[in-house]
C-alpha cells in the first residue's frame, strides 16, 4: 500500500465484460437512476457508515463501456427486466439518452471456444474468438485503452460480468507468467476469461472477476498483476445462497452445534441458469458454493450437496432452498430451513459498483495484487482466507480504518451494528 | 478483573431455580451422560477451540441442587422428554442413581404472587411464597449456603431457569439498593425473581438469569452484586429465533439491503409456552425478542412483529417461522423465510453449562458486576451493547484472549472459523 | 330450476360495489385485456372443459358499472398495481379509453356507519351513508336500475367487492323479511352490506357477496331473494390459504392421519389488510377461515389458529404460512408446512367473472335463492354443505352436467382431471 | 366381481417380501400394538367411516411371515426405529414374544442379480438368487404354500416391500405369459420382483406391489393373475410428496391456474434412500413421481423436476421440498412451496394393512385381475386412470358402496367430509 495519501478521484471508467447482460443492464440503468436522484443506493455496501471516510470515487461519476459477445441490445435486456418486475418502467424511460450513449461504447468481445455453438452470438465476437490468442489480447486491450483515451479517464476498472465459461483441466502454462506468455506466442488456445484479464492488465487497468470463470485467479495472471502494479479481485460474486451459508454456518460453529447435513437447492431461469444447466459450466460454480461450508464448519463428516436447476419461468428471480440438519445437546436432532427469493442481477449490480470503487481506490493508492479486503464479496476469494462473512466484512472495515487516504485520523474500525 | 491469575477450580456447585423443569432435567441427565462418556459436549460453546485456554471448571465436576415450586419429579420430567424424542432412554436408565442424589438436594422454592393459581404447585412453595419477602430471602439464601457447606463446595453459581414470571410496572424501590432493602423490611411484596437474585448475592454466589424475568437486572440488584463482589449476567437465553435474527440482521445491514418487514411467528407447547399464553407473562418475552432487531437494523421504518403461540402438541419442539421482506437495488422486492425446529430445552441446557463455567471463573478471578462478555448468550444482555451475535461472540473470544488466567501467553484472539 | 332451456345471453351488466378497489381494478383491466386478446383467461374456472357446455354469457360482453365510497380513481388503483408487478403497463395503456368509460358509470355508494372515520371517503358517499336506511336502499336500487336502462342490459348482476365491514351482534330484524322491512321503515340503522343486497334484489338483480360482510346471508335477505325470484351466493371468496386448507384437509381425513394442530399465519398489506388490522373487522374473516378446517377434519381435539397481520410492504401480495402438525401410525409425529404467495386481487378477479357468469345463467334460467353449486368459490357458502374443495367443485360439475340449458345431451359429469 | 356375498373372513396370512425391512418392522410391531390395544389405527384408511360397512378381515387377526434377503433381525430394525423416534420403546418391549414368533416364519428370499454386491446379504438368499429362475419360483411358492398350510390359513396375501430393484430395459418375454414361462424354462434370468409375483400367483395368493419394482405390472404377469383368478395391485405406495402433488395439482387445474414449474426435492436417509442413490434404481422411482403431475395438469409446457437425494442423517424421516411456480389472472406470477416431513415407514405401514384387507376381500369375493379401486394407494396404479387423489379415493368409496358383500343395503357412497 502506498504511504502517500491518494489524490481525490477524477474521472473513472468502468469497462464491463458482458456489457449487455442482466447485471450490466442493472448497473447501467441503476447508475442513471442514482445520478437523477430517482434511486437510493440501496444494496451498495460502500455506503456503510464505517466506509464513508474512504475517499472513494463517487458512484455517479462512472463512465461505462464494455465488451459483449451477444447480439441483444441494452434496451431489450431492460425490457425483459421490466417484465420481470425488477426494473421500473419510469427509470427505463428516464435513462434512454444515457443508455444510448453507453451502448455506443460497447464493442464486440471474444467468444470462448466452448461457447461457439450458443445462440445469439455476434459475428464479430465469433471472429475475434477464433483469432490467435495473442491477437485477441491485443485487440481487447486496445479497445480498453481507446475507451480511456476517448473519454479522458484517469482510471479504468475492468469487470468480468460474462456468463460462466466451461471448466477446463488445469494447464501447465497457467502456473507461471513466462510460460503463459510463451503459450500465447505459440498460439495455444486459452479460455476467454484469461485473455480478458490479460488484456486488462496489459492496458494498465485494475480487474474484478465477478464470475466463477478463471479470470485473474491462476498464478500466471496473479504474477502479471504484480508486474503491472495493478490490483485485482474475484472470484464469483457472493449474492445469495452462499452469502447466507457463510452467515449462518459460523453460528453453528460458535454454538458448537453439529451440522449433519446441509442440502442446498438453487433454482434460476436467467441466462446464467441456462448456461449452468450444462455440466461443464456448472462444475466451477458448484465447487465454489460447496467449499465455503466445509471450510467454516471444519468438520469432514458433514454431508453437503449443492444443486443448481434451470427453471425457465423464474427468469432472474433466483430461489434457493436450503435444509440444514443438525444435532444439539443430548443428541437431539433439529433443523433449519430457509428459502431465499431474490433478483440475482439486482443483488449483484450494487456489489459491482462497490468493487469498482474499491479497485479504483486501490489502483489510485498504488496497491497491487490480490485485494484481500474484498473477500466478503466473493464465493471464492482469490486471496483465500476465511469464508465467514462477518469476519470478511470486518476485514473490509479494518482496511478502511487504517487506509492512509482516510479523510480523518483512523479511530479504530467500529464494527457493523455496534454504533 | 483481578490481576492475579485464578487458582485451579476445585468443587463447583450449580444451584438451579426451577430444578425439576425441562431445562434443568436436560442439564441433570446431560451432565450424567458427559460424566459417563455416553454423550459428547455438542452445543457447549466453551468447548470452542479459542476458549479452551481458559482454566474453566470441568463440566463433569459440577454438583447440582436447587429450588423448585412444582410437585413433579425429575424422573417424570425425563420420561416426558424421552417420549418427545429429546432424551435417550438408555441415558435415563444409566443416570438413575445420580439423579436420585440430585433430587435429594432440591428443596421448595418461593411461588411468585401472580402464579399462585397455577396447577401442580407444592404446598411448601406456596407457603414460602406467602411469607414476608425478607423472610423468603433469608430462607432461600440459607438453602444455598447449606448446600455449599454440606457438599464442601468452593463456589456455587445460582441459575434462574424458572418459567417466565408475569411482567409488573417498574417500582421506585428497584432503582436503588437501600430503597429495595427498606422495602423488604417494610414487607412490600416483590417478584420472586428479585428475591432469588437477592438470596444468591446474600449467600455470596454468582448469579445467572436465563429467563426474561427481572432477576438481577434492576439497578438495585446490580448495585447489590457490586457490593457483594459477585459477577452476574442475563437476561433470557438466546437459543432459537432471536439467535437467528441477530445472526441474519447484521448481514442485511452490512449489505445495505433495506429490511421492510420482519415477521416472526413462534410456536411451542412446553410449560414455557403455556405460561407465555398468558398476556402478562408474554409481555416481557416479546419485548426482548423485538428489540434486538431494531437495534441492529438501525432503521425506524422497519415493520416488525413477534408472536408466540401455544401449540400443545409441539411440546418442547419450538418451531419458529420468520418472513423477511426486503428491498434491494433498483427497488426490487425480495424475501427470505426460514423455519427453525429445535428442542428448546436441549438448546438451552448446554448454554447453562457454559454460563456456570464462565460465572465460576469470573467469581474465582475476583470479577464482579455485569459479565459483559456473556452478551452472546442472551436476548437482553444486562450490560447492553450490540445485539449482533458475531460481534458479541467476538467479545467473548477477546475476553478469553486477554484473561490473566490463561494457561499460555495471550496470542491474540483468533476469530471463529479463521483457523 | 326452470325446466325450459334458457335463451342465449344478450347484454349482461356487472355492478360492482367497491368499483375502484383492487379487485374491481383487476376485473376492469382484465376484461379489457380479454377483449383485446392480449390476455388469456387464466384463473377463470368457467373455462374448464367440463363447464364449457353451459351457455354462459361470454366474458367479453360484460358492461361494468358500480358504487364506490372512496375518492381514488381507477387509474390510481391501476398505477399501484403496476408498481406491485401485478398489472402490466401495456395492458393499462391499451385500456385507457375503456376504463374512462367504466369510470363514468361509477357513482357514490353508502359508507357503513362504522367506517365513517376512515381516510379518503367521498363526501357524497358519507352523506348517503348518513341518510335513513330506506332512503339509502332506494337510491342504491335506482342507481342500478338506471345503469340497466341506460346501457340497455338484459340482466345485471350485483357483486359486493367492498372492504370487509365491522362485525355486529345479530339483530332480531335480520331473522325475518317483514321485520327487516319494518326496521327500515322505522329508520333503524343497518350494516351497509345489507342495504346493498336489499337494493340489488329490489332492482331485480342477482347478487354475489365476495366479502365476509353479511350481505344476503341473513335469513331476512334470503327470504327476500326468494320473494324477488333472484339467485344469490356468498360469502367471502376462497382465494388462497383457505382454498389450500380445504384441499389438503380432506387428504388427512381420507388417510385417517390425525391432525394435532393447524396454525395459519396470513400477512398482507393492501387495503383489505389495513381494514382487517382492526379487531371488529377481523372477527368475521377469521371465523370463516377457521370453520372450514374443523368441519372437514371432524375432530374436536385439533388445535387451530388463524392470524391475519397487516404488513404494509407486501401490499397486494398476500403471503400465508401454514404449519400442520399431525400424527401417523405408531404415534409418529410429522409435519407439513406451506407458504403461499399470491396477488390477492389477481386471484379474486377471475372468480368474480365466474360468479357473474353463473349468477347470470341462474337468473336467466329462472333459478332463485342460494346458488348451492357455487360453494367451491366461498369460505362460508351461504347454502352450507361440505367445505371439501374437491367435493364442492364436483357439485359444480354435476350442476353443469344436468343443467337443462346444456348445448348437448347431458352425458354425466366427467370429473376434473379425468379427461 | 362375484355376485354371491363373500363369507366372513377366517384366518388371513400376510406374506411380506422384505420381511425385516423398515416397513415390515412397522407392520409387525404395529399389529402387535393394535392387538394389545396400546395403539390406535391412525393412518389406516379402511377405518374410514364410509368403508366400515365392508366385511374386511379384522386387522388384528393377520398372521405374518415372509421372505428376506438381508441378515439383520427384526429386533435390530426395531431398535433403529426407536432411536429415530418412530417406534416407542414400550411397544417394542411389549411385542417381544409375538415378534419372536413372526421371526421364526421368515425365510431366505432370492437376491436380484443386480443387488449381489450389496452389504449384509444372507448366504442362503444369495444362493437362491443364483439358482435357475424356474427353481427360484418353485422354492418361493413352496415357502408361501408351506406357511399357509402350517398356519391353517384361509387366505394369504403376498406383499412386496423389498427395496426398489434396478430398472432394466423391457424384455419381449414380459409381454405374454406363454413367452414368460418359456423364458423361465430356458433359464433366462429375470428381475427378482417378477419371480416373487409369479410365485405368489402360483401359490394361489393375491399380490400387492408396494414398490416401484416391476412385480405383477408387466402384461405376462397380469395375464397370469387372471389365469390363476387372483386379484393384484401396485405399483409404488403413494405416501408423501407424490400424495401431496396429486392432491394439490387438481386444485390448480380446477382453478384454471397455469403451473409454470413444479420442482420437487426429496431427501431421505434410510435403506430405500441408499438404494435410490444408485442411478439404475432411481430411474423407476422418478418416472412414477413425475408422471402423475403431467397427467393431472394436462399441460405439456409445465417444467417439472423430481430429485431424490440420499441424506444419511435423516434416516427414515423423509423430507420433501416442493416449489410450484404458477401464473394467475393478468399474467401475475405466484408461488406455493411446501415442506413435508414424515417417517416413510410409518406412513407406509398402515397402507400395507389396508391393501392386505382389500386384497383379501377381493380374493374372497372371487374378484381377479387389477384392483382398480386401490389406485389412491399408488404412485403408478397398474390399472391406470386418473392420478387425482380425491377422484381415486372416491372410486374406493364407490367400490365399497356397491360391493355385494356390504353388511347393509348400499345407500350410495357418501363422499369423504360430506357427512
Amino acid at each position: 500500500m502506498s504511504s502517500a495519501p491518494a489524490n481525490a478521484p477524477r474521472r473513472t471508467g468502468a469497462w464491463l465484460i458482458g456489457a449487455r447482460g442482466s447485471i450490466s443492464t442493472c448497473v447501467t440503468y441503476g447508475l442513471a437512476g442514482l445520478r437523477s436522484g430517482s434511486l437510493q443506493p440501496v444494496g451498495v455496501c460502500t455506503e456503510h457508515p464505517s466506509l464513508r471516510a474512504l475517499p472513494l470515487a463517487p458512484v455517479d461519476g462512472f463512465v461505462l463501456g464494455g465488451h459483449e459477445v451477444c447480439d441483444r441490445s441494452l434496451e431489450d435486456s431492460a425490457a425483459e427486466l421490466v417484465r420481470e418486475g425488477i426494473l421500473r418502467e419510469d427509470l427505463v424511460a428516464g435513462a434512454a439518452e444515457e443508455v444510448a450513449s453507453v451502448s455506443s461504447r460497447i464493442v464486440p468481445g471474444a467468444v470462448d471456444a466452448q461457447d461457439r455453438g450458443s445462440a445469439g452470438l455476434a459475428d464479430a465476437a465469433l471472429r475475434l474468438g477464433a483469432a490467435p490468442p495473442r491477437e485477441q489480447v491485443e485487440k481487447l486491450a486496445a479497445d480498453i485503452a481507446g475507451f480511456r483515451a476517448a473519454q479522458k479517464l484517469d482510471r479504468v476498472v475492468v469487470v468480468n460480468l460474462a456468463s460462466t465459461e466451461a471448466a477446463r483441466p488445469a494447464q501447465p502454462e497457467w502456473e507461471r507468467l513466462d510460460r503463459f506468455e510463451e503459450a500465447l506466442e505459440r498460439g495455444r488456445a486459452q479460455p476467454a476469461s484469461l485473455l480478458y484479464a490479460c488484456a486488462a492488465f496489459s492496458a494498465g487497468c485494475a480487474y474484478v472477476n465477478f464470475t466463477p470463470s478463471l479470470g485473474s485467479s491462476v498464478p500466471a495472471l496473479r504474477e502479471m498483476a504484480r508486474r503491472e502494479h495493478q490490483p485485482h479481485c474475484g472470484n464469483d460474486g457472493k449474492t445469495g445462497e452462499t452469502l447466507l451459508k457463510t452467515v449462518l454456518a459460523p453460528m453453528f460453529r460458535a454454538r458448537n452445534l453439529r451440522v449433519l447435513a446441509w442440502q442446498g437447492y438453487n433454482m434460476l431461469g436467467n441466462r446464467d441458469g441456462e448456461v449452468l444447466n450444462d455440466g461443464a459450466h456448472r462444475e466451477a460454480k458448484l465447487k465454489n458454493k460447496d467449499e465455503a461450508l466445509r471450510s467454516i464448519l471444519a468438520d469432514e463428516r458433514v454431508h453437503t450437496r449443492v444443486g443448481i436447476d434451470f427453471v425457465p419461468s423464474l427468469k432472474d428471480w433466483k430461489t434457493a432452498f436450503d435444509y440444514v440438519h443438525f444435532e444439539g445437546f443430548l443428541g437431539a436432532r433439529m433443523s433449519l430451513q430457509f428459502t431465499w427469493t431474490g433478483s440475482d442481477s439486482a443483488l449483484a449490480a450494487p456489489l459491482v459498483l462497490d468493487l469498482i470503487r474499491l479497485a479504483e481506490l486501490a489502483s489510485r493508492s498504488g496497491e497491487s495484487g490480490e485485494m484481500a479486503h474484498t473477500a466478503s464479496f466473493f464465493k471464492a476469494p482469490i486471496a483465500g482466507g476465511t469464508h465467514d462473512f462477518q469476519a470478511q466484512f470486518q476485514a473490509l472495515l479494518d482496511y478502511a480504518a487504517r487506509h492512509p487516504s482516510r479523510s480523518s485520523p483512523a479511530a479504530g474500525a467500529p464494527r457493523s451494528g455496534r454504533s
